[in-house]
């Protein structure tokens, strides 16, 4: 699974398992989505969950970034909720504010509510998403799942939280429902990655956006645990797995240990500092400032070349260092992948 | 100004200048507020801004949380956008939202509306207010404003945001106007702190609190000048000079450059790693994560003798990493100023 032989070689998949590469492989969080017509044209006739639920709309928004941009992989369109949805959690995602639990889970009772996921009988729909997209793709697709502290501060808080207040506040009252809790979420992340590899995803990507919330000691104490059982689940799938997280700069060490092959960086550590607190077979991938994507041409140029001087030569990822602003024009979202691609890599004098 | 000689050797000033202590001060961001019923009964009858705008009411919100919690330092009761509405800016503060500012400064001519801020005559109500209280304190009081970052963010955004998006992007694509627009900003700061100190305030925080959505190399081309001149402006007004901001791990060398007495760390950088990163003879403040409040009190007791363990010996004032959340119950922050002032420091052994 996973191993099109036709694509094994692809840069995205190469840098992501340290081999030298032609040129830097480039694809951004969110590319598809928003800031493209054709995307909104999609929305027009349906919901974000419609779109998840029917396998020709999502590989329909899934291939359009691929298309206009000429990016180095696709991730399939979904949603971090979407498998709770599936499960039967009351989730809604509301636009202009994400999503919102109905009932929050908030004690062991609430646990019952979150069952395997069995994404065969559960969500026909995703592995045919994957089937479609990939029959039409010359480049690798990602397949997507939300991290466990993230989908557990959703459920926790019923919605966005600034603070993740009640989540945490759960994981310090109640460290065993809340063990319990991230357990399930893996589980549940697990399946749904293993569907969408079996279906033709080459490489996976975690995303635990809100981590960077917790302290170092209370991430190692009550989410490292459950990350690295996750990490250690997706090894036998034999794709590269991507771990995110926003403002992770003080919980790169503790990141480092979950046992993923790379690691997305958001903009606030430079890659040279994240070279060098993860470990040398981590490959990177960050981590340009979305807001440059909003500035005139020359401003972002010179953002792109900034980040592109602190690359490291090999194990290397281009993206952005969060998802795409919304109001980003697409034009230089293309510009940033023609300025990657015609980056010379530096081949010696630096670490893998 | 500021040096009340009852005062000058509280414990507050003696820590913040690194003096040896009896015991630790400690005071709590947003204590005065929504958590206490003695507050939420004023502002029964007079919204957030009518209160700043009475000395009366914005004195005995003051001194609430002194007189029940028996903390080591009042703080101002006030908003960052306080001296912005005072000079005309249409702002108003929406309970569950923050502040919105109807009319968003975006161009240079947008800047004509940030005129200088003449406390005297644009909001008597300040000194007033700080005048009351401290006839009433036996601790000192701090004084209150906004860093120039987060002001601008308020300000350029329109209201609360996420990411910052916009004032980043006017931050990238036109460097004059934002350097124009935070200079005004750092001058409101000056002046507003100025008339506190000459009332009777005997230190200074200034809350940057957004700060950490930028790179290093962002905050120290774009805003580290202005809070650099702030802080050298402040630094006549002969009182110890405290910066915050959230999620500054990555900043603490930039920000510790800026000049400040002392820095405020959130919970996310332990304290002795803190100190290893400032510079010896800046001050720490801090960083119960304060989450921890709504924790049952073995949970509590634990956290607050985590941070205790690894305060530094000298130069150290505790605190929360943030604000007070709003469903604190009062007593258990009373209770932290128990364990704080019960623990006993260490004088020797640990650099200040």
């Amino acid at each position: 699974m996973g191993d099109d032989p036709g694509l094994i070689d692809a840069p995205l998949l190469r840098a992501l398992r340290g081999e030298p590469v032609e040129y830097i492989p480039v694809w951004f969080m969110r590319q598809a989505g928003r800031s493209l017509p054709e995307y909104r044209a999609v929305r027009e006739r349906a919901t974000l969950l419609e779109i998840t639920h029917s396998p020709e709309l999502a590989a329909e928004v899934t291939l359009q970034p691929v298309r206009r941009h000429g990016v180095d992989a696709a991730i399939l369109f979904s949603d971090i909720v979407t498998p709770l949805e599936a499960i039967g959690v009351d989730v809604d995602i509301r636009p202009g504010v994400g999503p919102v639990i109905a009932t929050p889970v908030r004690t062991s009772r609430d646990l019952r509510r979150l069952r395997p996921f069995e994404p065969a009988a559960d969500a026909p729909w995703l592995a045919e998403a994957v089937r479609l997209a990939c029959s039409e793709l010359s480049v690798p697709l990602i397949g997507f799942a939300g991290g466990p502290f993230t989908l557990a501060s959703y459920l926790v808080e019923g919605g966005p939280s600034k603070t993740q207040a009640r989540a945490k506040a759960l994981m310090l009252a109640d460290p065993a429902t809340w063990r319990m809790l991230l357990d399930r979420l893996a589980d549940i992340a697990l399946a749904s990655l293993t569907a969408q590899v079996q279906a033709g995803a080459q490489a996976v990507q975690v995303f635990d956006s809100w981590i960077g919330s917790l302290s170092a000691r209370h991430y190692t104490a009550h989410v490292l645990p459950v990350v690295r059982r996750l990490f250690d689940g997706l090894a036998a799938l034999g794709v590269p797995r991507i771990y995110f997280g926003l403002g992770t700069g003080h919980l790169l060490e503790a990141i480092g240990s979950a046992g993923p092959d790379a690691v997305g960086l958001d903009w606030r550590v430079p890659l040279d500092e994240g070279r060098l607190r993860l470990p040398p077979e981590v490959a990177l991938q960050g981590n340009l400032d979305p807001v440059a994507c909003l500035a005139p041409r020359p401003v972002l140029e010179a953002e792109v070349a900034d980040v592109l001087a602190q690359a490291p030569g090999r194990g290397y990822v281009f993206n952005l260092g969060h998802g795409v602003p919304p109001e980003t024009d697409p034009g230089s979202l293309t510009h940033v992948v023609e300025l990657v691609h015609a980056h010379r890599t530096r081949r010696e004098g630096l670490a893998p």
